[in-house]
């Protein structure tokens, strides 16, 4: 038995490190990103004072931004310069745009190889994902990210310009930093309080929303909503209606969570009016599918609202998007193979489609592998800090589903618990794509049959 | 889809009322004892002043009785005259009986129309679980726990005399009832902080450990066990092997988990013996297992120690037994499933036996709900109460998993969460064992094949 665990694990280390290549070299590549990044912002160039930023602080921030987590050990517009703000920019949009081409191409792997049994109809099922080749996957996905970084960033230069006074250049910088930071759900600020300041404002709050869900709902459902704009009218694929329900039905599960539940908080909600909080409930709903911006003090929100922004967090938005989390399919996934069990059926269906056993499977290990990760970072964050449940696991879950949210305790922790954070965030983003792709590309025929036997559950 | 959505919801009730009788035999006969106990219960005579208890006392504690939980709301030796504690004891020893008969019925039955391919094979297996027929099944039962009732009693009966000077009469009283409520893993105790004035005596721990052990197993395991030592050798059943297994790692977990993170809490380990440590960790490796018993104050533990304690309080005993929980045998299986990710694998291997797919959804949706369930009612304490996550997070699990934890909130909780608490013991008693037969026993063949389609996990 112990030869055998160990012989597993090894097979489990293996599996990252050499038998799929393409996972492999999503990993290389990311951590490149994030060391080059460290690296720049370490130089006294970088920060306001122009002294040398501490490698942990440099890599922290780096990591977040690679990995479009959005948490900060120290504030954004305060620490850095503006070299080293546009460093940030970069390295955001490197992650995004990486994030988005490389779960694209891992997917189309994935379909192709195992998507459908007839050769056809494989073909036809990658071009209705958008995955036609590589190339016009990374066309697709820069030139999506760019149109839609403009748009946005073009709303709100003119809205910082025209309502709140801003120079055209001061307007315009400000406008993209947050405009990219949204698209590619970064969560990033030029602010110390994120965008408290226009909480109540649908002309900066709006176009930032447009941009999250844009960039969260991940580039092989965009691909496909592009098409039918352009009246090319095909059905859906099942990734895109598995997506869009999930997502929507998240959405207004968390804006009536966040409503219902900070309405009458006076830290929060309360002293709005009808108008303010329902854009804010709107805001705060949409935030945890991990944008990471916040118009309230999330420090504030009481502990019932906490755990229900633990649980769409954790899910968090899209897949091949720059949303992260186990991803809305992974979970709805899991509530098709439930529902399959209530009514009592041995396949399961999902909106008139069969779902794989393998599928069903993946999505289990990813949710469960997840759940571990999240749980072994916050039991050493109860350890190393002394901060309680609550805030441990909101910042646990935050880092995990590179969502950037936090209760106000990340610029208090020690260097041990940074760490734990920079490699949770790192994981979080890249694990459940990478884990997920991994294990479908495994997927093998059975070599051989051992008798059934049946024990009892529950 | 609201329709379809109407329809599957009602199909879930109908699931629990109609489509199978034995489940919903199980409910009403538990709600029948729980009613009558709560009754009996608010009679003066079993108070110790005399006077009537409140409904939701008598009820909280009736149904805690019943779903041998041992979450209190009032001091079971000050509260109660000795006619209440005997009501206590008689709902303890009618619940347990009744979890472990019903259970191993509900097994059988599920083994026996679902279990394997042939009808011999099948009627062997059945068998080999010691499930023959129903009078057997309800024999054997109450021997065996009357036996080990007794065994323990005389143990703990002659310390009590020996050891603290009681007299036969009395030691003889706190034996049984402590005996009783060990082997039926409810956790109640005849002292108001449980047993920590024997947390250092292994002459009272050990035989309670005795008994909450071999409660928790299960009747189909100890049938086994019971087999071969009387020297009938055959082969272990799968059920059996996984959960000696699982049981003995989450043993090992707990006992290593609580000694290194409490080991020097000043509060619990700190002021003891390297012999004190050890008895209190293994008391309490053991004790989440849902026995509920305490040798150190659950208040004082910190909050690592309580994370860790919520998974273990979630996964509970084995299947079939006086513990409560999702059962190690459900989390045992998802681990193996995911052992067969990690291989590559596309059927799942569980110790040499190959393990039907609609027993891993089972396992699956059992894992969910049971997580719903206990999400639900973190989030209705938390609104309900002032406690933060931690206290309510534990609270929530210790109902759900008929545990009897507490961090020691439990009598300072308003009414509107003592009934939350009360549905919760409820249906984390009966929720897992109901509901995973309840499915199995609806599983049938496919009635039409929709075109496979794969969508993106992760
Ligand atoms: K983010
Ligand atoms: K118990």
């Amino acid at each position: 038995m112990p030869t055998a665990v160990v012989r597993r694990a090894a097979a489990l280390v293996r599996l990252f490190l050499r038998a799929s290549h393409p996972a492999r070299m999503v990993v290389i590549g990311f951590a490149m990103a994030v060391l080059l990044g460290a690296g720049l912002l370490m130089l006294p160039v970088s920060t306001e004072q122009g002294s040398t930023t501490d490698w942990v602080t440099a890599l922290f921030t780096a990591t977040s931004a690679v990995c479009v987590t959005g948490l900060v050990v120290v504030d954004t517009a305060a620490h850095w310069s503006t070299f080293g703000e546009v460093v940030v920019l970069g390295l955001i949009q490197v992650g995004g745009l990486g994030i988005m081409t490389l779960a694209s191409l891992l997917g189309m792997l994935v379909v192709r190889r195992l998507g459908l049994r007839m050769r056809r109809s494989a073909q036809a099922e990658t071009k209705s994902l958008g995955l036609g080749d590589v190339r016009s996957v990374i066309a697709g996905v820069i030139t999506l990210s760019l149109v839609m970084e403009a748009i946005t960033a073009l709303a709100l230069t003119l809205r910082f310009v025209l309502g709140y006074g801003q120079s055209w250049g001061e307007g315009a910088y400000f406008g993209v930093f947050h405009a990219v930071s949204a698209f590619n759900n970064a969560g990033f600020a030029l602010y110390p309080d994120s965008l408290q300041r226009y909480a109540t404002d649908p002309l900066v709050c709006l176009p930032v929303l447009f941009a999250v869900i844009v960039g969260g709902l991940g580039f092989p459902v965009l691909f496909e909503i592009g098409r039918r704009l352009r009246g090319k009218r095909r059905h859906w694929s099942l990734h895109a209606r598995v997506t869009l329900l999930a997502y929507s039905v998240l959405l207004g599960v968390g804006v009536l969570a966040f409503g219902a539940f900070e309405w009458n908080n006076p830290e929060t909600l309360g002293p709005l009016s009808v108008g303010g909080k329902l854009l804010v409930g709107l805001f705060h709903g949409t935030t945890p599918r991990t944008a990471g911006f916040t118009t309230v003090d999330i420090g504030e929100i009481n502990p019932t609202t906490m755990l229900v922004n633990d649980v769409l967090m954790f899910v968090g938005g899209g897949s091949a998007g720059t949303a992260g989390g186990i991803k809305v399919t992974t979970f709805a996934l899991l509530a098709f193979v439930i529902l399959t069990e209530v009514r009592g059926e041995s396949q399961v269906h999902v909106l008139g489609r069969k779902l794989p056993v393998g599928v069903q499977r993946q999505a289990l290990t990813v949710v469960l592998v997840a759940v571990g990760m999240v749980f072994t970072a916050t039991l050493l964050l109860l350890v190393i800090t002394p901060f309680g449940l609550d805030a441990t696991l909101f910042e646990s879950i935050s880092a995990f589903g590179t969502v950037g949210l936090s209760t106000g305790i990340t610029e208090q922790l020690p260097r041990a618990a940074e760490l734990v954070l920079i490699v949770l965030m790192f994981t979080g983003r890249l694990g459940p794509i990478t884990m997920a792709s991994a294990l479908a590309l495994r997927e093998r025929g059975r070599r051989y049959d051992l008798p059934e036997e049946r024990p009892i559950v529950g």
